[in-house]
């Protein structure tokens, strides 16, 4: 990458390694006995990390990783299952939005954007509507970074006899989920993200013989994972044409993933990036929006200035002409900005960042302490 | 590319340019000013293409061109629309077996693998059944190579006053259509096929005023092309993380498309390619299953060698040793392979094409002539 090229702190398309985009730099025919081995080695070492291999199958599907959440709820939901939606930020609402947009009948509980939904609460929802065939969650909500308790929400699913299907879009490969102890119907992220390879793939982990039932739900031909991966074991291939390239940087952001020393490397680089920014952006006055017990190491809120003087598209540019890309606030009640912790980047980027974002402040005349 | 990576005579993925390839080398904030300005100038450019500027929108998605179609077809179909699937070949099965998912009435108007579809016989179909509101065409046959008469059958359905919808796939940016002359509601096509980008993402062309009058037909919320549209024409943006990487790969291509001389010259190479490939193997005693008339410069199917010894697999990987990838043949009642005309080649990697099959035969063994 040229100096010139911003570095991306946002929640993804984030910024990646040299070698992972070059992996673009082939052309693969998606019918090739190559190909279909990269698409192998991927979906494996995608199950490895969420330690389901055997128990799990990886679906590959086209598209963002909302283009799989859909797929997931189309495909593990029978047309009369009733979803219960956990929501506490942008993701969960767009989780009900789907349900509603596929004529699903479906209930939400919401919590404030700082409040993690509880075990309690989804063990009273449950006890109290046996018409709820499944629940949706957010493992981490991209909009503040907060952090719900997945194996104990699992926990309490598993135990109502309900399936669980889980958006892990911001977290997975940084936050530790175990498919072995962590019951789950379907979880689903995609290659943008904590993977650090580039959009335009989303992947399912999905148990095995829950997949197998789910024959005949979906709606939908393109968004069938059941379809995609009866077709995919038989053949080695995808049903329609795969994003080829994409498929092959995410192959190579795997390799350097496990390289790197997987999923407890990531997940600690990922850590001290988050704490030399919020230590950092502490110094010039600007506190984080969520308490640390409940903030994931992947994209943090924080509040605006109170000077009147700021205005977003100001600060945006401002940082932006210093070499960094940072992210609007999704809140609608406080004015922040969100700034990510992922992708590939350093603390040192970080102590950057926080530069940057301090001279942008002195160069609005922007007073922040 | 290296000499050692083969050359795509392929439908798509295909061979694209070192430079379209080169573009995916950077990283792009997916809610930046230069990336909005990145998909505006794509989708102004595949709109002049069609000749659609002022009456028609290009609406871009995540996805294959399959997740397109299923695409239009959700959006601009009612929920008690009944679609006429015009089908001679796979991709015609295929668009019949999407409205078969989603639960939409139709029928399928069936001609064998060689034959065009009439604008009489849908003149006939549209007079006697009047609860048809929308005609499903493939353009051209990706599974033959076939080119059906789209300007002739868009004036019969427009006649009877019904929406047409193309899949245009393997023939846009290399066969005119001309959206000023001929009436379609949607036409989709790829950023990995005539145009010469990488796989990825689809798009429809669509009428202005059939895409306002298509709110809430979707009943998908990831393929609902009427919101993608309306929040791309208020922010900018994609609704959800767009392939920033391919799109940038397409505006690349499409720069290119221009430079070279747009579609006439797009096409003029494609043909050259057709000819070259068609006499080449003619010469080795290769006859193609689609008479001249209705073959479209895309993709030519051929009659395998009677020789008792050939196996498509082992011709298949012969080839691929020396430099090219095939096709496998997409008939059941005939053995056939395809060989692809389109993708960053020229009429002198057609001629080597033609040799490294000759010699594939002669190292099986295989008779031709």
């Amino acid at each position: 990458m040229t100096s010139a090229t911003p570095i991306l702190l946002t929640p993804g398309p984030l910024t990646t390694s040299q070698r992972t985009r070059s992996a673009m730099l082939t052309d693969w025919g998606s019918w090739d006995d190559g190909f279909n081995a990269l698409t192998a080695s991927v979906c494996g070492r995608l199950l490895a990390i969420a330690n389901g291999t055997g128990s799990h199958v990886c679906v590959p599907l086209q598209g963002s990783g909302t283009f799989a959440v859909e797929a997931a709820i189309g495909t593990f939901v029978p047309r009369d299952g009733k979803v219960l939606v956990l929501v506490n930020g942008a993701y969960g609402k767009r989780l009900a939005k789907i349900c509603a947009a596929m004529g699903h009948d479906h209930t939400v509980y919401e919590t404030a954007d700082d409040v993690p939904t509880t075990p309690e609460a989804v063990d009273g929802l449950l006890a109290a509507d046996r018409a709820i065939t499944h629940v949706g969650l957010i493992h981490c909500e991209t909009s503040t970074g907060i952090l719900n308790p997945l194996p104990e929400i699992a926990a309490v699913v598993a135990r109502h006899g309900r399936g669980l299907i889980v958006d892990a879009m911001s977290s997975f490969g940084a936050l530790p989920i175990d498919a072995g102890t962590v019951p789950f119907e379907a979880l689903i992220a995609a290659s943008g993200k904590c993977l650090e390879g580039v959009p335009g793939m989303g992947f399912v982990i999905a148990k095995a013989d829950a997949l197998a039932k789910a024959e005949g739900n979906s709606p939908s031909l393109a968004l069938d994972l059941h379809d995609q991966h009866v077709y995919m074991r038989r053949t080695g291939q995808w049903r329609f044409t795969p994003p080829t390239h994409v498929v092959a940087a995410l192959h190579e952001a795997l390799l350097q993933y496990e390289d790197e020393g997987g999923l407890p490397a990531r997940h600690a680089k990922y850590a001290r990036n988050c704490e030399v920014l919020i230590r950092g952006m502490e110094r010039l006055g600007l506190r984080s929006f969520l308490p640390a017990r409940i903030q994931a190491p992947i994209i943090v809120t924080f509040h605006a200035p109170a000077d009147p003087k700021y205005r977003f598209a100001d600060f945006y540019a401002a940082v932006r002409e210093r070499g960094f890309i940072l992210y609007p606030g999704k809140l609608t009640q406080v004015e922040t900005f969100r700034v990510g912790c992922i992708g590939h980047v350093e603390s040192a980027d970080m102590e950057r960042a926080v530069e940057a974002v301090a001279d942008a402040f002195r160069a609005l005349s922007i007073t922040t302490l």
